[in-house]
């Protein structure tokens, strides 16, 4: 089993890693407020799109730079490491500077020039696992960073695309399972898109994730899901995820789980 | 939220209710082996299939008539209620007679002729969801039983068809969720068909059906899995299952999932 | 190459056959008016379903016994030997007396008691691919035929379950391929499911199954597709029918197609 | 119906465009070789990659500018216009000063950043559907090139992941069908991809894209299919695809089809 270290945190041990925050980035105080909030309750790392990769050109797309700078005072100020989505090779850069871990959306996970560009960098990367790929096809979009000498790789479990009407998308937590036995890298559960457009889901799906054995949660949050430019229909407020990140430190003692949070 | 009664067990009420047994009968003494295992593990159902839906017709098919023999011996001398499918309407009335809760299975979710008649008993019909069944047209069958005046239903998420090589079927935990939104029935998870073949991961799959919020597991257990003449290779022996059950027990009592088992 | 026999015509060889007719036998009138028209622009077998499994329970059944004794009508009227859906295997003799050929569903294309019945008659069946079965697990169900003695099989691609909104299914001409290679009974296409509820698209798809190889078509045809009491949206009219097999003779007569209709 | 001119070519009236030429350009005489024989079977676009998006990293990945200089040279020796993927957006200007077309992947239909630098292009862009993506969501990706000026697009069915075994894709002509009634795009068929691997399949295939509509065929052809260093399994030899543009021809002049091609 690989450990990625990033700052003092590791990720792939006996501690499961929640990365919490907003699907968007939108403004300083609306991503202060959230960072300090997911903090408070127990959030190891904080998430945060600013360049935006959506279905429909007219969609939010993003604060790009302007977000970057907000990232850059939201670890000033929470001391909590940043993980961001870069869509595009000539942004890798500019991310590095910003984030702790480089995220790479699942419309994204056989981009092979933009996963060479992370590969030639010496910060974690969590690859999500594109919405129909099987794992053999998802492992080999990984060597394409690997092979570039950067082994320091999450993967991430975000859901499937099945007959589903009820949800966005399908979570396969047998597929977070079967990962932990074809490949040593940790593997995060990302509940908010893996029940796509349901909150009144994410919190069962991540407990679900939790007793598989995700080594780590993509969880998002808001201060006003009612208002936010991107996916609120999947947002906790910061009271469920309060609430929730009590449920799974409760659930992550038990023997039967045997993990911290 | 309906409560569905088996003797003096109540489904769909506070308690999550396991039945366990062999995929297949294969003997009495496999039966009541494992039929006294399981209850003494807290098993309140014991499951076991007779006449068996074999994707290939050189598979065993079960023991039929004298496999319904030794389910009743089963119930004299462990108390256990008893659930079995059944596949041929001209079979209803002779499984009757034995069986305590009728199963019909993913691959006869549509057979409606199957349907009508259990529709027109007064004992109680798990239907199986449909490997590639959309909800809608899921609740649309069961309609086809409830319309006979039989309104003891239990749902059953086991899987469905999806990309997976590393698994049999995909077990869908949103489906469990999204049917408790959409119908008042109790929701069984099937951990032992939704991770098709990989009996490493059952426990575990066990657990997010847990914590998710199903109302029932049926599970998989046998004597001696390496003999056994069905779906060996997704069976928990009897001391797997033991251990489970404390798992279960353990999670369930948190206050994050709030059940009994 | 089997060849199945069904009176005097040869399915298998190189005339493409063509069985047309509505989704629903209705009334004796509708019924021989289709019939005679359908003969008249050349399909050689009459379809026409009796015993109708549909997804609602509140959706037009079928008139059963009473579509039965059509049949025989439409078939002293006009000579074309009847292809009808048989759900229950206590149907069987009743459905023997009056159909040529015996229709699976793509729902029961798993009701191993439905396989085995109409296994044991000497009348040809035809068995359509399950929505989602894979080619292999296809076959191994028509074993359950073949294995009671009746080996005159013919199967029937009639599309699967993917991701469409546009079509009710997605017609797999890849498997009508596909099934020649591994199998060596005659393959029908289903254009009118195949494209599920659009009726634009019914010529156009049957024209793609003879390109690609198929030894029959199974087309559904009404006198008044909006007054039909199943599936009108995917009916052709007489009229487009009769197009069609102009359009199809005219296909099949090209060396690139190289058969007859 | 939107016309889009490729020098005096136009795509998308009456006479049904093929693009033919192999997987990934070789070397200089490969490309030179097949380029003439594909004009002289009737081809009127030359296609072959030169930057290669593989499932894996040790596959061969293209000869990427050594290979633009020989796509400069085969236009040069036959005048065929070239349509060549791009797959970087730091590759677009390279790419434009040598193709006519760009294409975009199936992997890269939603590489929003490379859809906008070919939208700020006066260059036509083929835009493959994503492997699981519906149509909506198809065409939702389509609108970042055209919100950038370029309004020359040309759409392209590739083949589906179904739960097939026998291919690797599964070739949707529904599509092909439904993409001509909900947009004003042409619309290619690529029968190579859409059985992916069955080389034996591709020529019915086409002949099916053909009969359903489509505007234009993309098919791999190979002077060595056995030594190919890229999907020599699913390329027409030469022999072979000057036999199936007769085939086509034929085809295409039926009153049925009423095409030219």
């Amino acid at each position: 089993m690989s450990i990625v270290k990033v700052g003092n945190i590791e990720i792939g041990g006996n501690r499961v890693i929640v990365a919490a925050g907003p699907c968007a980035i939108e403004s300083e105080e609306q991503a202060v407020t959230i960072a300090k909030a997911v903090k408070k309750s127990g959030a190891l790392i904080f998430r945060g799109g600013v360049y935006k990769p959506r279905t429909k050109r007219v969609s939010f797309q993003g604060l790009k730079e302007k977000g970057l700078k907000i990232l850059e005072t939201v670890r000033k100020e929470t001391g909590l490491p940043i993980i961001t989505e870069v869509v595009d090779p000539r942004d890798v850069e500019k991310v590095y500077r910003v984030a702790d871990i480089f995220q790479i959306g699942s419309r994204n996970f056989q981009n092979f020039p933009l996963l060479v560009e992370v590969g030639k960098t010496d910060k974690p990367v969590m690859i999500k696992r594109g919405m129909n790929a099987r794992l053999d096809v998802y492992l080999s979009a990984v060597e394409y960073v690997t092979a570039e000498g950067n082994e320091r790789i999450l993967l991430c479990e975000r859901g499937i695309n099945a007959l589903e009407t009820h949800t966005r998308n399908t979570l396969d937590i047998n597929a977070i399972m079967a990962l932990k036995t074809v490949s040593t890298f940790p593997v995060f559960g990302d509940p908010s898109h893996g029940t796509g457009g349901r909150s009144d889901m994410v919190g069962r799906a991540a407990m679900a994730c939790l007793v598989v054995g995700a080594d780590g949660l993509l969880i998002e949050v808001h201060n006003k899901p009612d208002e936010a430019l991107c996916d609120g229909d999947q947002a906790l407020t910061l009271e469920q995820f309060d609430g929730l990140m009590m449920d799974l430190k409760e659930l992550a003692a038990t023997n039967a789980v045997g993990r911290i949070i």
